[in-house]
């Protein structure tokens, strides 16, 4: 029996309601002391302080996706998460970056100090939780996990060089790209079908799918900066915008075809971005088509991740990853 | 036949300088990739800058002194080391130090943003490299590794909490550099005698002995702080008391029996502290018997160290151990 497009939809966001709870809980009972506070006390305001929580969800249904029971999963689960808490509170310092998730990001609500040492702390509980895990490929999943990390800082620096480099190509930031934000989804896929027994086919089929995913969500992320506002996106409106960040939009419109468009950019990003010049910037992304080059890009990688599911046998687990790449690209925060 | 004192010491020198020659080739030879620039140049700065090596030598002493064989110890040596290279990085931008080994810090260098990263860089490369020893016992070697980890973030934490403490005692102080500095010693002789495949009471006790080596290294160090020159010791002369630290000497002239020692010193930290000041600190540390009283702790701990070898069977390795706890407690730099 065939089920309809709807009641996948339904299923799935049921599914996600208890698995986010779920989530929260073990991350809000994480801690086992809270002592010294210096330390703790920023630790525990960014484990309950909510988000998508899209890659433990992609470890869960990747672990199911290949017929892995989702009781072994969870400390892998959270892992992930917390893997992207501690790059997320060290981003915000480098990116200087006032809210997070509706809140003041560590740095602020702390100093650069605490915030580094509680990035720190984040990653060894990561790591601490992770190998809570039970699984023959426990070595495996570890240095998965690892190389992850050591890509998401190689991103993260590429994206820090963009910021004096004389010219980034869109390839070069697709390469960042695929570092900083999509390989932590990669890795959260792998570990998911590696965590529930999957073959090594099936690993690096949900991983490419998750990478796909992960460019999607960083372009919808890039266009999402001045395309919603700040109360539904829980960060400063048009932050890119004005710390001229090298975004999908800003490679692309600098790199125009439309001389004049180029140019004019080049000149009032050159100067201070107040918030009158944000608007000019959004009208020259328009003029020099890379709000639409960038929904052109998002349906490319959306199509591209759908193809590396081909290998996958149909279950319930599938159509939900299918949902979550719609989901994920449609979204509005 | 009985080795004499001085045997046991040169035989150890010869071998300290070729397990140095090769964590030097080792760490050297380490990355595989140099882009991106902006994370690997810091990360590679940071590999060559040499260092005493002290957890690596731990590590694999302890793995000999159980019967252990080291050739299946370097990668998890290197690891230790790396461990040590990541917390130095970043907390010199807590501390806001300008030298270290030498040379300038790497936020100096670069700036904090760049540290943070090749901090984080190097966090990862020491679980990659650790994760290539081949043990049965790999998992309890990660976890023993993670949880020194979480621990050094806690001793990190108190040292900052005790910048604005009203008074610290000399428990807090010893709690806090028993996380801070003693830990990753504790972690380094246990990791080896695992890898080395000892049993639990065996690692139990050389872990115990690298954790009382670590206090003895720490005082020694706060007396280094300003008993040494800043060529030799490769950082910045008094940097400790400049910046009001709270150390063994601190602590113990702040709380001592000397009323009026204890309350000049309080003045003179609540001002500027000077070059002139540093002369006048150092001196109220000898009128308060402070000097002492940490020398004294220093033969506390070196004496509670050799103890703990007690169920060590005799060896080259032992003597070793032995040797190393008495250079600690009496080096210059």
């Amino acid at each position: 029996m065939e089920i309809t497009d709807s009641r996948v939809q339904d299923t799935f966001e049921l599914l996600l309601h208890e698995w986010r709870s779920e989530l929260d809980h073990r991350l809000t009972h994480l801690l086992e002391s809270d002592k010294p506070p210096v330390l703790y006390e920023p630790i525990r305001y960014v484990l309950v302080g909510g988000g998508k929580r899209i890659r433990p969800v992609l470890l869960l249904l990747a672990c199911q996706a290949v017929g892995g029971d989702i009781s072994q999963a969870w400390d892998a689960a959270v892992a992930v998460e917390l893997l992207h808490d501690f790059t997320l509170v060290h981003d915000d310092i480098m990116d200087n970056d006032d809210t997070r998730r509706g809140r003041a990001t560590v740095h602020k609500e702390w100093t650069s100090d605490i915030a580094i040492l509680a990035g720190d702390g984040i990653f060894a509980l990561a790591y601490r939780v992770l190998l809570r895990t039970q699984s023959p490929r426990i070595q495996d999943v570890l240095t998965v996990f690892t190389d992850g990390i050591l890509a998401v800082c190689e991103g993260q620096a590429l994206d820090l060089e963009f910021e004096t480099r004389p010219s980034v190509s869109l390839d070069d930031y697709m390469e960042m790209i695929g570092k900083k934000t999509a390989r932590l989804m990669q890795v959260s896929t792998r570990v998911g079908a590696l965590v529930g027994g999957g073959s090594d086919v099936s690993a690096t089929a949900l991983g490419r799918f998750a990478q796909h995913l992960g460019l999607a969500f960083q372009i919808q992320d890039d266009l999402l900066d001045f395309m919603s506002d700040e109360e539904t996106l829980g960060k400063t409106y048009a932050s890119d915008i004005r710390q001229k960040k090298q975004t999908y939009l800003m490679v692309h419109a600098l790199s125009s075809s439309n001389q004049n468009a180029a140019q004019r950019l080049r000149a009032l990003i050159s100067a201070e971005t107040s918030g009158s010049k944000v608007d000019e910037v959004v009208e020259l992304f328009e003029e020099s088509g890379s709000i639409q080059a960038a929904r052109q890009a998002i349906s490319e990688q959306v199509a591209a991740a759908k193809e590396c599911l081909s290998v996958i046998t149909q279950s319930r687990e599938k159509d939900f990853l299918l949902q979550l790449l719609s989901y994920i690209s449609k979204r509005n925060s």
